[in-house]
């Protein structure tokens, strides 16, 4: 069997990982870069020739699929693209392992964005080319992540120390998910500001405590300057219901001392959650953010396809500060994750389509999915959820 | 005008032909194959370096689409793509003659897939490209049966004297008429498993009669054992109504001892016919046929658009057991194709778009339609149904 | 600040620009055209190597999406295509602006087609690569228009003193809009032969008149011979109603002793203005005129991008035989553009997009849209429109 690296979560790769695609990043940048405008990549390589990239999209997407497609072409590579699931044979009723299992043979890697949490990591088991993770439902975008820090490394010249808030649906907001545990990673301060009933969830919130205690603080906690503002939209096509009060950054919310000089982020498209005026302010990052995708996007392809000299170590479990234990009970019966959005309840052939969980060393016990990460805090209580056999 | 070799059919190639795409196929996987995974294609040549492959796609494609463009872009080349027709110029009403004629002049060959019978002939007669049929209608979807072929021949070391079981809706399954015509051609036994009431049609049960005496014989006088049991979809699509029983490929139905060394293959993708728990087992292959699919359209590619050095002869009517003569009664008036799905009856400017038969020899007298190879059993009942004008 | 050459309008280029694009179509189709069809693409440079277009449609195409891509592939470089807006960030709510601020950093130059009039120019101002127009709404197809003049050039030999009749959808036809001006600045004769209520908008025969007077007329006041009939399609998508009478050429109404020698040209699809029995008269042109659209797509790309060693100049604003002065007035006040399909009106953040002027040398004050060139004749009326402050 040959050994893969999948990124379908931002914990697959570890600190120097990072730091490594960073560097990557920055040598593009430098050589194939923009002379009028430094955060675009405007020439290409001829590396990544003759390989193949396959972007296969469950959800709509226009920025994450295009400058895959442009980091990849940049690398002198090619394309293939599934972006409509109405034109593929999904419409036909064929699982997600079975659409991985053939790319597989088509094409040199894969970027999945799928709408079921934890879809990526199910890719992966089925893939025997490298899986990136394109945002699968609210879990996780941890490519959209690699480019925030990269904006903030270029912007702050440090990921360290840094006070972060979060702005918006931290609840569905997959990106957020991915930063918030990069931020922790790389020493920084997560400050909440979540819309009403949009906080982080559960999950993630005694995950960040556990590891790393004390980098999570409410805003009405923070009285130090902010020094990044991000923004996120609201998630509707994940939430049930629609919101009334959500967060609207304007050049009189930034008027505020607090962001005097904080760089506004977001990982767009924006709605209404931030004003067009904000464009024009120094502060606004959110452009460059972007742009700054390309670059990372090429370095982490270059780096995942062994085009590059140094290649990521074969997967030893990426970053985990906490040693978990795989533990897999039968399908159908007994525990299943209890998060409904999950990929395992697909059901394929009668069977729900996975079940497996890291054990956390926690008292009271508390199991994690291997695919979704969302936890069950009461073991006993979650096993009841589908009838266990006994 | 110059000479064009189409592929609408599989029996537009020749059986050297068909053993040529083979060889092919095989140096390219020998050249450019994973060193893992003995049937997959892992490099690029430079050979169709500047020549451009369009697909045009009518109906809902992942797997014939995108291994085509792989194929395309292993050879060098490049890709352009109509896989949506709510945003091509069909939404506007364009007739196929139009769009293959102007495709014509973007591309250098052009993969087509229409919901009609007969549709890839009737692009054929418009363009000065090569068509190739990327599956049109119920009729025919002959590279599928070349990946097919190619996969019973690299598995089975020889196409001569297997039994193939063919499984399912074998009325609507455009795969499987491309494939039991091969299978007779290179002398195979067909030993025919419908779902009730989806039995092969009556022309390509009459047309293997004549042309194969002795090749097709039902599963209840079969008592020797299965070399490959090949299993399809309900094509639910093109079916008129819901299917209430339809075979169901598991392990325990693989338990029947004739099935015992029988390859499980499919076009995939697959729905409920054919149970994940026969992913693991031995006899599945189904997964290497879906990969074979790249070297077999490489190597159709590269000799449509004479890339390499043995090129098809000039179209000299493909392979022919039986001498047909071709008749070409008035658009408009008189006889017409019997078959309510076939292209000829698409109306452009008031007019049927096409009219054109074989005549048979065969008594009582017998048309087979040049388009969707259906034939009119009874010649003058046909005419009757659309009011000759005697 | 880069100084950047966009083509939104067919006036954005000058008569010499026009006549070097049509140059080095020439070239391209004598160094890799096609030996057996004289208009036809059949080989690749790779002048364009490592550069990279965005195709970035809001309305459906194919013609000019494909012919785009494939003028691109044929100059060696590459694409990323956002083809589906469903499929898209605009499925979110993702303005125009910031669309293309995106897309500038993945590609070195974007087509944008979009339903709104003025789009294109809206994009203009936010991109920093070049924007080309590929269809904005009723107001024009600056590319086609350039195809078209090429294939008069080729057949014609001449673009001067040509009697075009331009007939069908004059009102919404955005082909027709940039034709007729193109024709005027090279010295032709346009006859109007429009569908009943589809005649040119008013702001375009008060331009034509005051720019180029005696160029056009009515196809009553015509005897002269019609060296051009140029049809087009009821553009069903842009008109309020359904259209009962619609022009229908076919050989009958060609028997006329006016068009007896008159090249019948369409910027296609068609549906039933046009009929197929004319395809095989020696009059059709409209298949060559599709097929040019390849060279004289790469040689628009090729000077857009600098690939050739001719560029166009810094833009000093294009073709004007008038001089207009621009005027700005605010936002969200005032006077705003009279014609309701403009993009200006697409809301960002309760504001107008844009609003902005050129106030032409004429009694009464007429001020003509910036964006979508539709005047407001009685600017005072116009200002009423939205309750201006005062």
């Amino acid at each position: 069997m040959r050994s893969l690296r999948h990124v379908t979560s931002i914990n697959d790769l570890t600190n120097p990982e990072v730091e490594h695609v960073f560097a990557l990043a920055s040598q593009y940048l430098k050589r194939l870069g923009d002379k009028d405008i430094p955060y675009r990549i405007a020439k290409s390589t001829k590396a990544g020739q003759g390989r193949l990239l396959a972007t296969l999209f469950y959800e709509p997407s226009t920025r994450t699929r295009l400058s895959f497609e442009s980091a990849m072409l940049r690398l002198g590579g090619k394309t293939i693209s599934s972006a409509d699931p109405n034109a593929s044979s999904a419409a036909k009723g064929e699982s997600l392992a079975d659409s991985v299992r053939m790319l597989s043979n088509y094409a040199d890697a894969i970027v999945v964005r799928h709408k079921r949490d934890g879809a990526a990591r199910l890719a992966a088991e089925y893939a025997h080319v490298p899986i990136i993770n394109g945002g699968d439902g609210a879990h996780e975008h941890p490519t959209q992540t690699l480019g925030d820090l990269f904006t903030l490394r270029r912007e702050n010249a440090t990921l360290k120390n840094l006070n972060v808030a979060v702005a918006g649906d931290l609840k569905h907001g997959r990106t957020i998910h991915s930063l918030v545990y990069a931020l922790a990673r790389f020493g920084s301060r997560i400050v909440l500001m979540p819309a009403p009933g949009m906080g982080l969830p559960e999950h993630v919130r005694w995950r960040l405590r556990h590891e790393f205690p004390g980098t999570v603080v409410s805003e009405a906690d923070q009285d130090k300057p902010i020094d990044v503002l991000y923004v996120t939209r609201f998630q509707a096509e994940r939430a049930a219901n629609e919101v009334s009060t959500y967060p609207r950054i304007d050049l009189k919310f930034l008027d505020d001392k607090k962001f005097s000089r904080a760089r506004v982020m977001h990982p767009l498209p924006r709605v209404n959650e931030l004003h067009i005026d904000v464009d024009r302010d120094a502060r606004a990052t959110y452009f460059q953010q972007a742009a700054y995708a390309v670059p990372v996007r090429m370095a982490l392809l270059s780096t995942v396809l062994g085009l590059s000299e140094k290649k990521f170590a074969h997967y030893a479990g990426g970053f985990r500060k906490v040693k978990e234990e795989l533990v897999e009970p039968p399908a159908g019966h007994g525990i299943a994750c209890a998060n409904p959005n999950c990929i395992v309840h697909d059901e394929i052939d009668g069977k729900y389509s996975a079940n497996k969980f890291y054990a956390l060393p926690s008292e009271p016990p508390r199991l994690r999915c291997f695919y979704c990460e969302t936890d069950i805090a009461d073991v006993r209580g979650a096993a009841r959820t589908r009838g266990a056999a006994s």
